[in-house]
């Protein structure tokens, strides 16, 4: 046994977490790419089974009261918020993190609007770094409320903002490099400048303390089908904190973010509270999965989370620098901890013998190859291997083989 | 056996749809509910439970690809268009009604923005009569577009049309009266005065003819959770006439719409075709118990069904009125057949003996005491008993039943 697999069984017996992992169905795999779509909680197919067959098969329409669906996307909201630092009453579960993106954008800007001050607040900035879906999508917030946009890095964000600074969208972690944002300076910053702060979660809710509610962050949103395991395109989530819920103007103000939804009222009133960033029907198959999902975090603290996350891509750039030879990755992922999620993405130069005039890029065909021998990660364009480390079910002997199979790749 | 008993029985051995029923999971009640949540088709459940424990659970991410995650939203947009009289490739599948309701209105301002008239088209008429989510999407829409909001009765449209229309929302089918509207003279009108029509097909898809691109719809938007029986929440789908596909300049514009989804880019620029319509990562575990639940309209035409559903509000009129005690109810449904969805609403006079100072409304109370004696339907505020027949799984009997139990309720 090599030092390293010495260490990795060493790690793996001190670990805390270590008995969630049979809470998930798995395989001999090193699965990687939780950080795109989770594994399966072993809870789920039962629970959906029982959705499927007996609350709509059989109770019908009833389960909208009987079997709790009208309130889901509230309940699932709260069960949420101590992963990302919310008290509850201000989270609510539904519609995709895009459409999200829109009503959390666009009533940032309509409350910036509403600040009593003098000024035109006509700009808005957002994450150049983004994940696209971010940027495309306040393009059209800025578009539809008459604002500018203005694309900066997070590092530049302090010195963009201004008295003209309506909202700033910023990501917690990037989802290409792994990199962590300074999510209390940066709320700071922004509150300063009297904007209202707008983040996106998607790479950090479930991998490491966000603080929500500590940081006076104003409107958040994120997925819930990476750390939080809810399944493929389950319900994305908002957050709208409770000073500024009955300032939180949607726009999109569907039947069900009404205050009387079964009134069947001709004008529209708001409800209080999170129900105002419902919208439509929720999506009950996909919620209630999600719902069963969110019991693997029964008893589990965020820190401890947090704590092992950071030891384990600790432990895989320490096995990639023993495993793979010199030059052949660079890591874009910072080294130190208060910078990092919880991935590891290298870049894979596309100046080894591996290169090919044409062809797939290279770090596309090497995640192929990684996959092929059961270390699943995944291949962001052009030259991105990256890694995603769930420590709910994780392991260090996991990273160790995902190491050196990667090693004997580009060996 | 009463006459009616007999003629139910008579009408039963001559429909042609009677075997579609052993494809539902019914019971012993009368379920006249599924304009509100379709029953349960008998093979979702198993496809469901493959789509969790097998493509989500053991090939995780590679389902993606290899169990047509990534392409379902056009590929079962191209199931639902059949049933609604489309052509392959002009509908999307995805987010919920509300939602693409905000598309398409958006979407068809900005197309009558782009027709090359010099006058500005500053008025959005919206069915005044609508399910409310669609006048306060519209009315969101309109604000953010910079456009008036009239709200007009569809019968008040033709009149309402000037050269300031820019879009006409329409619904297909009222939800609360199941007054059919006339879709095809409608449009004729809208497009005469130059405007974009989009029609709401909630209530009418999978339960009569609608002939979108026979009749030159422009856009439309439905749930599928009614007479297409996809589950509670289901996801709603958008139609663009293909035509149109290249103007329509989506308020929603999420990395699902992109021309390059995985190419990341920082520019946006709008895919071709249905996938324009996208938003974010789709919902699969809805979606495809959706697409398994669309299996049963294998070899059914929507002609025999419509004929069906007249036969069954006829004859529901008809029972009533033979076991209903006169001026009990008062039917809010059209007589004429080119004026009646798939549905009969009766009104149900709050003046009886049953009606009480204070407490619940009348129809609240006698939808209550149907439900206790399995016939199924719903209450409409304040005073409408709503029954919807599906006629993949109403039968006659059912109808004969349902009429028989309202009348002892009442008598």
């Amino acid at each position: 046994m090599s030092d390293l697999a010495f260490k990795a069984r060493e790690l793996d017996s001190g670990d805390q977490l270590a008995d969630k992992r049979a809470e998930f169905v798995l395989d001999d795999a090193v699965y990687l790419d939780g950080n795109s779509l989770g594994a399966l909680p072993a809870s789920v197919p039962g629970r959906v089974e029982d959705v499927v067959r007996r609350q709509w098969g059989r109770l019908r329409i009833r389960s909208w009261d009987e079997s709790g669906w009208w309130t889901a996307p509230e309940r699932i909201g709260d069960r949420i918020a101590p992963l990302v630092g919310a008290g509850a009453g201000q989270i609510v579960v539904g519609d995709s993190t895009s459409v999200n993106v829109f009503k959390a954008l666009v009533g940032a800007v309509r409350i910036a609007e509403t600040d009593g001050s003098s000024t035109v607040r006509d700009e808005i900035l957002v994450d150049a770094t983004t994940f696209p879906t971010d940027g495309y999508i306040a393009e059209s917030a800025a578009r539809m409320t008459g604002r500018t946009l203005r694309p900066v890095t997070p590092a530049e964000v302090p010195g963009a903002l201004s008295e003209r600074t309506a909202a700033v969208l910023l990501n917690h972690v990037d989802y290409r490099t792994g990199r962590l944002h300074d999510l209390p300076g940066l709320t700071a910053a922004v509150h300063a400048a009297g904007a209202v702060a707008v983040w996106d979660l998607c790479h950090s809710a479930g991998a490491l303390p966000v603080g929500l509610d500590e940081h006076g962050v104003d409107l958040a949103v994120g997925c819930t089908y990476k750390y939080l395991n809810g399944g493929p395109g389950s319900p994305a989530y908002l957050y709208v904190r409770r000073g500024l819920q009955d300032r939180f103007d949607s726009p999109l103000p569907g039947w069900n973010s009404h205050a009387e939804p079964f009134g069947m009222r001709s004008a529209y009133e708001p409800a209080t509270g999170a129900a105002r960033g419902r919208v439509g029907t929720p999506d009950i198959l996909s919620m209630l999965a999600l719902e069963a999902a969110l019991e693997v975090w029964e008893g589990v603290s965020i820190e401890a989370v947090r704590a092992k996350s950071l030891a384990l891509t600790d432990f895989f750039l320490e096995c990639v620098a023993a495993h793979v030879p010199e030059g052949r990755v660079e890591s874009l992922t910072p080294v130190r901890h208060e910078e990092r999620g919880s991935q590891v993405a290298l870049r894979c130069s596309p100046t080894l013998e591996f290169a090919r005039a044409g062809g797939a890029p290279i770090a596309g065909d090497v995640m192929k190859r990684l996959i092929e021998r059961g270390v699943v990660g995944d291949f962001r364009h052009p030259d991105v291997l990256r890694f995603g480390f769930t420590p709910l079910y994780v392991g260090f002997a996991d990273v160790e083989r995902a190491a050196r199979v990667l090693g004997e790749i580009l060996g």
